[in-house]
């Protein structure tokens, strides 16, 4: 079981659940699979930007895999997008919301374990980036799509910034609920934004406007 | 040296010498590799579910790294394959029986040494289909391919009775070389009758038929 | 802080600003990324090969997390790139150069670490390739190609010659800084002689000539 305080804790489910439903509805979007396959994208999608951290940190077998909350609410919620997608897969808004929820509560997360496991600021900061974006990164590799964090900057830059607040809380001993809400909130608006108003990071001179995508 | 019993140590080998086989067959099949393309691709499939499940379960270097037969073993099925590709590559049941026979093993050796690492029985099953399929995931994924256990349900499926099964038995302390073999046999057959009969699992109803794949 | 002997240091130092380069370009070519997803693959090129060799020889967290020259230096080379990719995209061969100073340095220094570590021979020649290609992989597949390291020969087998002679040196006491440099200069030939000449390992017969790849 994990040692968070309680309201860590729910952050940290909720944002699994919330991987669980997304990673399974992009699957269903991006390729034509059964039940089994997509449950696996959303428990890939909920489990493995966590897997990647906990090995990273050595702190193994993962949390995700010690507490039955987490593996249950990662296939819970693969389950309810399969039976959903009919009414789910159109509404596109609702799905990156959700999936900003797990953004943001991944990168505090994670970032506050890279920390509390004797990691430096910098590398605190990656870990909750590469917990954030680790497993839609996965996801969208074995579905043969160019993941996200690549395609635009507003995926891993709203990301960095949840992680970086929350590592200048900790290190300045003002870390807790209310610090990792706020942190995860300034990254969910980043990210909500960006998405509203099609903001995103420059790209090299070279290609710019020139190609159609990867 | 691995500390299995003799009867299990022949199992575990049986299944990388299988998927060194067919990971590189599959290869031939996928790709147009030279000698080290087809042999890296078998060893990544012998080698990589095991990674995983040792990565996960903490048990570091993985079993495979310190025991000179299971490398020497994935390596000399993939120069098999190389060598006999001409032969090979059309007898596509035949490759789809050692693929069979390496999910097998290796969904039951997972979830035991899972349980034997301390882990539940829920997580335990879940290690047994990701040491079973996850070699054959790299794989297929390194040549561009959507992994076989995302394309049908009767890939997963078997691994997780074999691993079910086995975890059943570890539970109940009637472990052992029949047990795992009744196990391994369960999978097996699951899997060699529904590539038989062509059964697969449930789709979402919205795509059901609508595309042509993924 | 990594333990290294200082001379050794540098070279796995050069290798990984090298890989952040190397790899940011080669994301530029690839694929039409802004500046987070160059720099993102600058930094897996240059940070993954370690990341797996320290998973698998269980040394974690990666030395190139607790050592923030590292991780400075791969993102460095990375923003570097997409700083001059308007230059540098059609330096080609300059690229190639580059990324074999990379593949030499990261052979030796992954083959010596896991010779540290306590493997044997075979699996830390194993490591000294999957240090010097896993993090090209990574790339590679994130952005949907099939990895250099699957094809052509000319890649693994160098990295390979690198790693055998630095375990020849360590086994028999005689590796230091001028065993280093030569078993990455005997790598770092033999790639670009490769790619000078277009040399290359078999393939299967089957396949030789009748297909346009993979």
């Amino acid at each position: 079981m994990s040692s968070q305080p309680a309201p860590l804790l729910a952050l940290d489910l909720t944002g699994t659940f919330a991987f669980g439903l997304n990673g399974a509805l992009t699957a269903v979007r991006a390729a034509r699979l059964d039940v089994v396959g997509v449950v696996v994208l959303g428990m890939i999608t909920a489990l493995g930007g966590g897997f990647i951290r906990d090995v990273l940190i050595d702190s193994l077998p993962p949390a995700t895999l010690l507490d039955w909350r987490y593996y249950t609410l990662a296939a819970g919620g693969g389950l309810i997008a399969f039976a959903l997608s009919r009414h789910l897969r159109r509404a596109e808004r609702a799905i990156d919301v959700v999936d900003a929820v797990g953004l943001s509560t991944f990168a505090v997360i994670g970032a506050a374990k890279a920390l509390d496991a004797g990691l430096g600021v910098a590398p605190a900061i990656l870990l909750g980036v590469i917990t954030a974006v680790g497993g839609g990164t996965i996801r969208d590799t074995l579905v043969g799509q160019v993941p996200t964090v690549l395609r635009t900057g507003l995926y891993a830059i709203p990301a960095m910034v949840g992680a970086a607040v929350t590592a200048l809380t900790v290190e300045t001993d003002v870390y807790g609920l209310p610090a990792a809400l706020g942190a995860a909130t300034a990254c969910f608006l980043i990210r909500v934004l960006g998405l509203r108003f099609g903001l995103d990071a420059p790209e090299p001179p070279e290609t710019r406007g020139s190609r159609a995508g990867a």
